[in-house]
């Protein structure tokens, strides 16, 4: 070991370093379109979800961030200086919901600075709704009032009206958002990712993933939309050009200074995938959708890149790269002129891969779809009552509700989706909106009802609140959600509604049944237009106490003072038990009393109008009979009071035959009770679930011995209660201890001959024919059987023969179909009726599903006993619409003028008296207003229908050389007759403009 | 069944909503401190790593985020526009080497704006340096240099000084970082987190984490500087308030329109960690680091929410939260005008927990470590040659390296804890900054050999880099690295610098030794101050095919044309085989020719002046003999050829004994090998690896029977060989087969009763005492006795008892310790000297080795046989700087003056002779120039001394009234007489103004 060693050499190290002088770079983006080279639209933008894995507001502020890493304010608080650094960059927002939170934040200045970069067209809105709605699960009002209520706002705020709709996550899409929320809210163009596999693999090979959509037949040509399916099923951008914060996509780095630099990596990568998308594309303009969920939490991470690939990739020069958005995508596409293949009906149901069929949600979360659609019904009629009174610009409003409503129709909102504290959001909201809107139906029917409009009904809510309603207990909002859950398909029970925060628990115990009084008012409101006889109503009273007050004898006395037939009908303890677990499992003790009985009477109320009926105790009351038949006896039951009778076998309990005395029908019917079990297999594919729907076989629920039958019989109605085992009764909480999960499913087998064929409606407005294992626009392979034949109802479905139609209602978005002839899979209102006849139950009664009676009350205390009006009608008392309009809004709007809608309920062809041209006159609809001015606008209200019709691009159809059936609709409305006419399917939006207030 | 249910019922729900209308929030951040609260300084901060997962540049762009989400241009994008946002926010920035290249980038008017941002302290640059350098495996001069390069820049671009050392990364700390990179650049207060957790909890319980550190004995009182360790540790914010865009601490939800409200819960967890780290922490005030690695990707996540929180905590006033800096906190802290702890000697070694000592990587990846030492003394050299032809302006300079061993100072970089991707980035970037540094030294030498300067001179580059030098091939290094790896204790071998690109490889092959002639030149430059000889020059060919030509027959000619002894050693079996092994592995192919000897003579250099020498073939070179012993042979084997002596046993090959016949040091020594197996037990505490040293047990390697022992001898050394086993011979490849990391080390066992005291230098400059088993500050708990007793060494450690010293240099950063009396566990460089006389080789070898001779080589071409000026002296000829004196830096800056730094070698006491007040005739090291002006400076040279001084803070001392020890330093300079005088320990620093070129 020598100890020194001093040495150096002189190393050769052999890298070639270019080294220059450094400046600031700046990137050629200005880049337009380039006519004879494939032009490369690239798209900003963030898909930000209205709730999902995290409620709107977490994603909103970004907490919570353990569950999902988002939040919306990053994206517009980076955006905006992002878009500033640029005039070339470009953006698309869409979600309004989330933008409106965020420019209630805004100053002054960044206001003026966002108006500027909207109307330069760097920030365009896009869709323009609240939310991105779902598309299967979502009725038609619903997807109208969100959309109208994002529109107006951004009409307001920015003067603008958004071209496009941008369906981009929805899971399947259906007819109405086509026609109805595409062309007739005035868009060019619709864009969306989701069709099934087999579908877009055909469509790539054919180069017809843009198409031109006709959504309803009945509206014709006015219903078409240009609507492109993305080139990969998704929203992304193309694999390695994904460019958010903190994502791993090789970023362009250009600096020679510095080492990895890539920019012909990165440009010969580009210039691939955009000859591969060009590839199953008609003409040379491509788009892709530069962002995906949440994304753009630092925009200029996305900019950054962006801005210096259209720089070099147009250096390059083989393609040529641009900031666009889908309005001068479309502009583009439109300006070739050329000819698209004319697609029908709808895109469901949609499997994104083998075996993949995203049906389940059809069904997911019961109590939430139910709890959307009853707020949905009430909104329709509060509004009303809020224009009857006066909209109180220092509220309470029916805004709040609006607003819960709005989010709520998003596509992991009343799609059942989300996780259960999203949903428990949801329906929170919806729960305080309602609570807000009843303190406007209150003030307004505490004005209503006095003969001259005191001077505090601008604003009576104090006093109004202080002397009524003493409301029905929260919990009782327990009763109607699993009573009315009892025979939907579902997994998750999810009672939302109730859990709420521990203030609020404390609130709900306080405002216990105990404390209700002995007798009360009940006023009840008909916010359809139609005149009608209501046939039942149930008032269920929740405390024992109560009951005992009422000595089980109660009388029900019309607005005249005249007694009506009443009927108490025993609540049977499977109910109660049900009630009790529910009540106790949220509120975190067992509820002090029970409810015994239902209460039912005929009420009969005036179209935009109401009644009262007051109950006291009585003597006696009717009650019905109860008989139990155990299966020791044979023979026949009938049930049913009227003209209509259900035979039930006394053998076995089961029904048998449907008898209508009235409309001659007498048909077979059997109904059972099976399940779906979930496939759970660990394979690369998605377990069933809340969005898939993938049974592992069908297997029959067999009773647990005999099915004892109960009947109640009453001079009202029958009642017939069976307990098909333990957990079948009305269905409870479904075991899953086995781990299997279980879709409940109840089979109404008749013996109609279908041939395959059955009908769903879309968005409760169209209904569509479907054919079992067969899709119009490729060859089906089959390999779900069951959950690839299932659709969408909001409406009903239904099914026909030559003689006889047997059609299922619903009172919530559900799943159904049509698995072998003569049966249909689905859920509540059931009917069968002559061949012709069925489509007028289907829609009146279909109508009053979704815009039941609104029902309030009141103690009755001196003041309250009698009423000075104890009954109105907003209409001209010798009118009434006719039976195939519904007024479907009617609003007052922040500025004074009234919001109308007006439906046509009939599609053409669907009924042999009332698929006709409708007409309405506005001066009996209103007749103690003066009409100043009357503007018919788009279905979002947010342009002149005449202006929108002017600009709308017009797209030519391959094979199709003449435009047809242009007269589909309702001529102009004369401002002196105000007679307003609707063709079939038809919807007419106006603005009007009254001279003093409505009401007196 | 009942067919006609229609129901609707009005609920109750429970849940109190305060709306309010909506108005933009401002945030008062507007406050300062205030008195008599407790006063949160919060100091928003990034800390980002000149490389550690990812590469620098990776780190810059966000490249390889599947590695590491991170990307350092974020931080700085987004920063600006959040400081425009409030002029109340305020950031620091520390790393200027990631700060440098975003400003290459930046737009004029960003880079104005940057400059306001500057000026008024929103932004403050802390630290400054190019990287954070580690503190343990640095040498003091590239602490310095590093250090200045971000100073200067700071200074250039901003006209702002750095006012606080922040360190807070690094894993321990040194004396030298406190007294050097703290005072002596002017720094009011240095912070860190990590020392060792015992020190912590103690220094917690006494308030003592805020101390005034002293770091140099010889430099008294102006050594001491304001240190603060952090309360836990760690460099982050609290738990909770951490703020980094996706993260999941709960954000401040303050818009009571939305769910979550939280402010309250957010302002009591705000005041409970306030008020916890008040508890062990002096005064009331306290920091709060906000931020940690990387953080800031998205600077308005971090800033929104510090907002509110200033804005809620001050309302709520408990305790007063403020934007802040170090510097505000620093002020906030002396102007209290309290005295503090002492604290002296230095922070290592560091434990964060039981049984994680940090003291691995003071050894990890030696190849890098030994590179960056060599390239650090090239370094030294070439600049001087830069400075003596003239700095060119457009290029190739000496920065490029400087850059590359700035960011090598990293402490992730040269203390091996990066990724071995990242280990090769900074061996590239070194090859590459030393290959334009070797072309500056080419042209320089290449002007210097002319007796007139040609004009091409100032650019002669091309010229020259066409005739010469012939550079010995590249994968010559691999031999350098690996013969100087082999005894050093190591896991990972990383040569890393020959991992290049395909392109590069393929130019390396080109220039392979085939290309080499038959005869050179050698220029031989010395660099160090001291006119010294050096005693033994290794030159090692790679060719047999150059042997061949010389026909193992060699002459060396010095520049008189005298024939000087040299001497032919064979390259022994076993280093070719292996030099042959790395270069297949790196090179993807066998190399074509090995080297068969080494060359060595003596040459004699002038000080910062060269020498040139001649070898050519000869009919005769003298050769050593060699003798080998196979363990049959008795008595003993004294190798060496002059007064020291090594004495081997014949029989079993050990060493015995070493003599030094002049000095009369006879000491019995005995050198044996072991290992260390690495502790991976699967506990919740760090295994042993490149950061932590765990062992679990030291076992000791046997001999594969006896070991042979060849000696060659010569003329000028002897050499001897030994294979201790299959893998031991010189330290190879460890074997890892068995699943135990094994760190090996070689120890020095002597008859030297050191009596658990030895001493380990602090970063090659203070000789620190180390007690084995003990530290001064606290009772220490031992629990790891080998890992919790090792320290850095970077010159040298030594120890020592009534009669002797045995000390080890090394010459590259390592770890040592004296695990049992006698013993130094440690590497390379060993020497006995009488008591009192081993500081002298100490600090001058030390320094040679730092800073040995540079290495020039050319053909023997007609042009180049005969140079004008075969030997060169910058310095009169006459004159030498004094024993205790080193030029540490001489170098031309941008703007044409000379930076000059003298450094006394020796502390106070430690040699009878030199350590005393030295001087230096600055007209005599600059013969041919005259100095027209001269300013003392800081130590990184970014203001004027007196200026520095003026303005530092001066912190009281516990139990200390007096100012003690101030006149330890050399007086002022007189401009005339131009003589500095330095005082042990002292550097001194010079900005010297020449009217014109240095030579000639």
């Amino acid at each position: 070991m020598a100890d020194f060693r001093v040495f150096s050499v002189v190393l050769t190290v052999c890298i070639v370093c270019v080294l220059v002088e450094c400046k600031y770079m700046v990137y050629n983006t200005s880049q337009g379109i380039v006519p004879g080279k494939l032009n490369v639209h690239m798209v900003p933008h963030t898909h930000d979800d209205v709730g999902w894995l995290k409620t709107i507001d977490q994603y909103y502020v970004g907490s919570n961030n353990s569950i999902q890493a988002a939040c919306v304010q990053n994206v517009l608080d980076s955006l905006i200086p992002a878009l500033l650094a640029d005039k070339n960059r470009k953006f698309i927002y869409v979600e309004q919901a989330f933008f409106q939170r965020w420019w209630r934040d805004q100053s002054e200045a960044m206001k003026k600075t966002v108006v500027t970069l909207v109307s330069s067209g760097q920030l365009e809105f896009i869709n323009g709704g609240m939310c991105m709605h779902d598309e299967a699960a979502t009725h038609y009002i619903d997807m109208i009032d969100q959309t109208t209520l994002g529109h107006r706002f951004i009409k307001e705020e920015f003067n603008v009206i958004p071209r496009i709709g941008w369906q981009i996550d929805p899971f399947g899409h259906s007819a109405v958002q086509a026609y109805l929320l595409g062309a007739e809210v005035g868009f060019d163009a619709l864009y969306f990712a989701r069709i099934d596999y087999q579908d877009r693999a055909k469509r790539r090979d054919e180069k017809k993933l843009e198409v031109v959509w006709q959504g309803s037949k009945s509206r014709g040509s006015s219903s078409q939309i240009f609507a492109g399916a993305f080139y990969e099923g998704y929203y992304e951008p193309p694999a390695g050009f994904y460019f958010e914060v903190n994502d791993d996509s090789p970023v362009v780095q250009d600096d020679i200074n510095l080492f990895d630099y890539n920019v012909e990596e990165r440009v010969n990568a580009f210039v691939a995938a955009a000859f591969s998308q060009a590839n199953v594309t008609r003409s040379n303009h491509i788009m892709w959708t530069m962002g995906t969920d949440f994304k753009y939490q630092y925009a200029e991470t996305w900019f950054r890149n962006m801005d210096k690939l259209i720089h070099y990739v147009n250096q390059d020069g083989r393609v040529n790269a641009l900031y666009s958005t889908p309005s001068i995508y479309t502009d583009a596409k439109n300006a070739l002129n050329e000819s698209w293949p004319l697609k029908s009906d709808d895109y469901f149901p949609y499997a994104d891969r083998i075996n993949a069929y995203w049906t389940g949600y059809f069904t997911s979360r019961p109590a939430l779809k139910g709890y959307v659609r009853t707020m949905s019904g009430y909104y329709l009629a509060a509004r009303q009552l809020e224009l009857f009174k006066g909209r109180n610009k220092s509220g309470p409003t029916t805004d709040t509700l609006a607003d819960a409503l709005a989010i709520a129709q998003h596509h992991d909102a009343v799609t059942g989706t989300e996780k259960q504290h999203v949903a428990d959001d949801y329906a929170k909201r919806l729960s305080i909106g309602y609570q807000e809107s009843e303190d406007v139906v209150a003030a307004s029917l505490g004005c209503l009802t006095q003969s001259s409009l005191p001077s505090e009904c601008k604003n009576p809510i104090t006093k109004f609140n202080q002397a009524n309603p003493r409301h029905l207990p929260f919990y009782l909002v327990l009763t109607l959600l699993s009573r009315n859950t009892w025979n939907s398909k579902y997994t998750n029970l999810g009672i939302s509604c109730l859990q709420l925060s521990g203030v609020e628990k404390n609130i709900c115990r306080e405002n216990s049944c105990e404390h209700l009084l002995l007798s009360f008012t009940v006023i009840e409101l008909n916010s359809f237009g139609l005149f009608y006889e209501i046939l039942f109503i149930h008032i269920y009273s929740c405390t024992s106490g109560f009951v005992l007050v009422f000595n089980e004898n109660v009388t029900v006395t019309d607005s005249t003072g005249k007694v009506i037939f009443s009927q108490l009908t025993p609540i049977v303890n499977a109910s109660i038990a049900k009630r009790k677990f529910y009540a106790t499992a949220h509120m975190g003790e067992s509820p002090s009393a029970s409810p015994m009985y239902w209460l039912a009477f005929t009420a009969v109320v005036p179209p935009l109008g109401f009644s009262t009926y007051v109950i006291a105790s009585a003597s006696a009351s009717i009650k019905p009979m109860s008989y139990t038949f155990d299966g020791s006896q044979n023979g026949a039951i009938q049930i049913g009071p009227g003209n209509l009778k259900l035979i039930y076998s006394a053998n076995d309990g089961k029904l048998t035959q449907y008898i209508n005395s009235r409309s001659l029908v007498n048909v077979s019917v059997d109904q059972s009770y099976s399940y779906y079990a979930g496939d759970a297999r660990g394979d690369d594919l998605q377990a069933s679930g809340a969005y898939v729907f993938r049974p592992n076989g069908t297997f029959a629920i067999q009773p647990e011995g005999k099915i004892p039958l109960t009947v109640f019989r009453g001079p009202l109605f029958d009642e017939v209660h069976q307990m098909i085992n333990s957990w079948i009764y009305q269905v409870g909480p479904i075991p899953i201890d086995d781990g299997v999960g279980k879709e409940i499913v109840t089979q109404i087998k008749s013996n109609i001959g279908n041939n395959k064929i059955f009908y769903t409606d879309s968005n409760g407005r169209d209904f569509l024919e479907r054919i079992r294992d067969y899709r119009a626009d490729w060859d089906l392979q089959v390999n779900q059987p069951i959950a690839g034949n299932y659709y969408p109802i909001n409406l009903g479905i239904y099914i026909k023969d030559k003689n006889t139609e047997l059609s299922v209602l619903v009172d919530r978005s559900v799943g159904g179909s049509s698995i072998a002839d003569g049966e249909i899979q689905g859920k509540y209102y059931l009917r069968f009726d002559p061949l012709g006849e069925g489509s007028k139950w289907r829609r009146s009664f279909g109508q009053e599903i979704y815009s039941p009676f609104l029902l309030a009350f009141t103690e009755q205390d001196d003041k309250w006993t009698n009423f000075q009006v104890p009954t109105f009608s907003a209409m001209d008392p010798s009118y009434s619409l006719p039976d195939n309009v519904a007024i479907i809004t009617l609003q007052e709007l922040e500025d004074g003028t009234v919001l109308l809608r007006l439906a046509h309920l009939y599609e053409v062809g669907e009924d042999k008296d009332l698929s006709v041209m409708a007409t309405v006159e506005l001066k009996r609809v209103f007749p103690n207003k003066k009409i100043n001015t009357i503007k018919e606008t788009s279905l979002s209200a947010n342009q002149e229908r005449e202006e929108m019709e002017k600009k709308r691009l017009s797209w030519k159809v391959e094979g199709s050389n003449t435009k047809q059936d242009t007269d589909l609709r309702g001529g102009p409305v004369d401002p002196v007759k105000l007679v307003v006419e609707l063709a079939p399917m038809e919807i007419r939006t106006f603005i009007i403009n009254f001279n003093s207030n409505l009401v007196k």
